[in-house]
């Protein structure tokens, strides 16, 4: 039996030029293959489409069965980390530069959406970090992250040191310009701009990457995502946290940021004969002798 | 219910200077905690201690429910490979020099293997990487390995060209030096020194790392050790495989090198209390500030 | 004939603890070796060392032939950018953590000092750092730098991106946390932890070293430091150019950090048979294998 | 008044296809420019170009005051290596692919060809690196290299120990897989994808770097090339020195490979205008976001 998408919501990247017909073009795509389409609230804010209803993430959440994200990486990211409560399963589609979550370019959506409403996908799920920020034993801020979460020194010259706890149990104190606990999605991320591995989207687990450590053997290192990552604000002026996009400053000493997985996960879909291997080799220019 | 112990073997590292004594402690310390002792065939050899039964590493898999390592970790890694198959839990003491497996110090040892005997110690699985090399699609060698499997270009100048498969799916051509596929336990050996990530045991998976990469952006990559790797030889001349210790040289254009995890996994007791991260602090030296 | 250092004056780390009866046991070996002795200014102020004349920094560079330095590698710099106008050389004693540039421990400081007041030392000769941010075209900071000037993002989410010119050539744009040029000296301080080479004090070098850079193969380049090399903030938030203490923060888009070799050098003496890769080999822990 | 190149050789890369027709092109170029052209040896045998005077390259040192390659890095890295003691200066002319040093693409070859004999060129000296391998004490090899002498580990599993001195001084033990000592020309070749920095081609240094170190601390360090480096193979079988392309196998333990600068320089021409920066832009693709 076929799956079915009945409602679907479409999504475009803020303020991008160019994206209204885009936008237009997939909608009326998409009531030939049977959908009612709404457009997310903010993008209908952005555009003049008027034909179509309006809903809140929380609406698209709570009545439809797919969300089509018209953008980058940034984006999909955004709406994912949005929808994860609700199950609502993704497809995104980028404008001209390949993401590695916007997979499909906007040039082959009719024939690739056509095939996807057949059937014909396949069905990924990516880990979500959940975090708390704790001062003095109390929250003060909580949030996810589908990239990463970062504990960085402040503008003023110096470095942070962290001690980091992994299931209650001392890892070790890092000073560094800051610490980044990513997921396989942020993987490709900052993380590796800072040396850090890519971890393949089944990977259950996290990978803690050191931001100009001062100790040179303090490699990145990978904990399974059932691990509860706890790092304390040791020394260093001004320290933040930063969960994807959502930053809490001013962090004091004996503040911790404890980081476990998320009990929600990402749906993405993808094209039959998706490869993630071929993203990365597109992403990451692997054919093209990069280098010597 | 306690666990027990009843026949434990004792293997010492070949030829190791100093090792008699010791190992003649150990065992008179095993008679007194009520087990019955055996020497590996080889140390027995080594050693003039005739008066313990003599065993070889089958004989110990199929009789013995406890083997004791006395040596480093390349000792700890040669048994616990040949007994994987037979399920025997393996304990690693060091003479001096902290392994990553072999945890307890000669000096400790009497009172750690007390607290051990009376059911006061922690369990740790470590996968294990089973590979095949194919030339025409038929076997010509096969092995196991506990680190890593490394494929290699030969002593002559140059790099190989290596095609790497996952789950039949293409994921890159690489030119390098090699190219190793390495599990959580050998992620802290040779990979690391080609600028490899940490993977915690807990981790189910391999990271591939390449070795002096042509291109770049070929960065370690950590994928799921339920994968089948392979890798095909394109170009290079003499290039070899490595199972640990095993190596199969003078590989041909188009031999493939299948890699998967082992069905066996290694057990080793470690003593109650005894914590991952603190042995990779010490080996490590990651609170001495080595660097800047 | 012998060099003679008939005027010495002697800095301390500020506030350091335990440090007068050091400083005190030093002014008086130099007074047995014929010296007159000063306190810097700051020094005296910080402790009960009433008996010594107190001169500033300034006046120490005009009056005195020798420089003495009580403490760590962040005093030394302080003081070394400060005295290089002025020619006078240095000597760094540490107080127990060996410093890559305070070399003589306290303990063997009387028979070293000894042994180079007799002539017996080695001069060595430190390229500075000289910079200039300009605004529209007029300058509106400019600094010293024994170590490295950076170029760094704000505080808030998002890198910099930054275009570099060296001799007026176009180099490259950059996205990055930040950027690093960084002299010998201070090749083995923030620049090594972001992945930078060690360059030797008489390499007649800069290298450039981006933090965190988003293109993978933008990697550490050592240029010629008769090179003029020049920082354009062209995208990020708030950036900031430090000189290593001196920071000015929010700089704007279009601001130019411009990054000479400054006509002055710093003059360090070291014990006779000192050695520049020991000094390595002990900070660095070479002979210990950290790692695998 | 203007330089004049009277005596012109062309080298062609070895059997490349389709380079008879581009090599009798440029030939019949250079005579309309007023040259007498020479074929050198090995390309005139190779192609059906029978028009041409023949020389070897020891001819072509002494006889001519211009060498045009046509080929890839590795030709144009061969032939300057043997015309370096002559002082012939090289042009680079690439079939397609641009190279570090063969930076004029073929079809821009008759514009770029008349500007330059027009005088309009700019000259650049690479240093070159000399060395010698002695056992107990005599020379049994000696060779150049414009790239890089490597000393590495032989075929058979395991790490080589060598021990390093500069200028007599006692520099480090380093395991690892190999050593490189790579000239700025040899830094974007195999140093680069063994984690080395770029050195620009008027750093007056080598940079060592280590390959898989066993110590994680042994980074990449730039010496002045005045020095004499001493590599020491202390311990591991099969060990081997590497001058460019010339090959030592079969090292013993004490054997010793010397390297130092070698009087002679390689002299390139570059077409006006020309840029270092932009040839490492193109060819490490900064421009193009390789990464996240």
């Amino acid at each position: 039996m076929l799956p079915r998408f009945r409602h679907v919501a479409l999504i475009g990247k803020y303020q991008a030029q160019g994206i209204e017909p885009v936008l237009n073009d997939i909608a009326q795509l998409l009531l030939r293959l049977g959908a009612e389409v709404a457009l997310e609230h903010d993008t209908a804010l952005n555009t003049s489409l008027a034909e179509y209803p309006m809903l809140t993430v929380a609406e698209i959440g709570l009545r439809c069965d797919l969300a089509i994200v018209v953008g980058g990486d940034g984006t999909m990211l955004h709406i994912a980390r949005e929808l994860a409560r609700y199950g609502v399963p993704l497809i995104g589609i980028n404008q001209g530069r390949l993401g590695f979550i916007t997979d499909i370019p906007v040039q082959d959506v009719r024939e690739t959406l056509r095939e996807m409403f057949a059937g014909h996908y396949e069905e990924e799920h990516r880990t979500m970090l959940e975090g708390q920020v704790l001062r003095d034993g109390h929250p003060i801020f909580d949030g996810f992250a589908m990239n990463d979460v970062v504990v960085s020194r402040g503008a003023t010259a110096g470095m942070v040191e962290l001690r980091v706890d992994v299931d209650e149990q001392f890892m070790a104190n890092i000073r560094a310009d800051g610490l980044i606990v990513a997921s396989p999605t942020g993987s490709t991320a900052y993380a590796l701009s800072a040396n850090g591995p890519i971890l393949h989207p089944a990977i259950k687990g996290w990978v803690l990457v050191p931001i100009a450590p001062h100790t040179l053997s303090n490699r990145p290192i990978v904990l399974p995502d059932s691990s509860q990552i706890t790092i304390e604000i040791v020394a260093g002026r001004d320290a933040s946290a930063n969960f994807d996009m959502q930053r809490l400053a001013s962090l004091l000493h004996g503040d911790r940021i404890c980081v476990r997985r998320s009990a929600h996960q990402v749906r993405f879909l993808h094209p039959r004969g998706w490869s993630y291997y071929a993203t990365l080799r597109k992403k990451l220019h692997w054919n093209e002798g990069v280098g010597v």
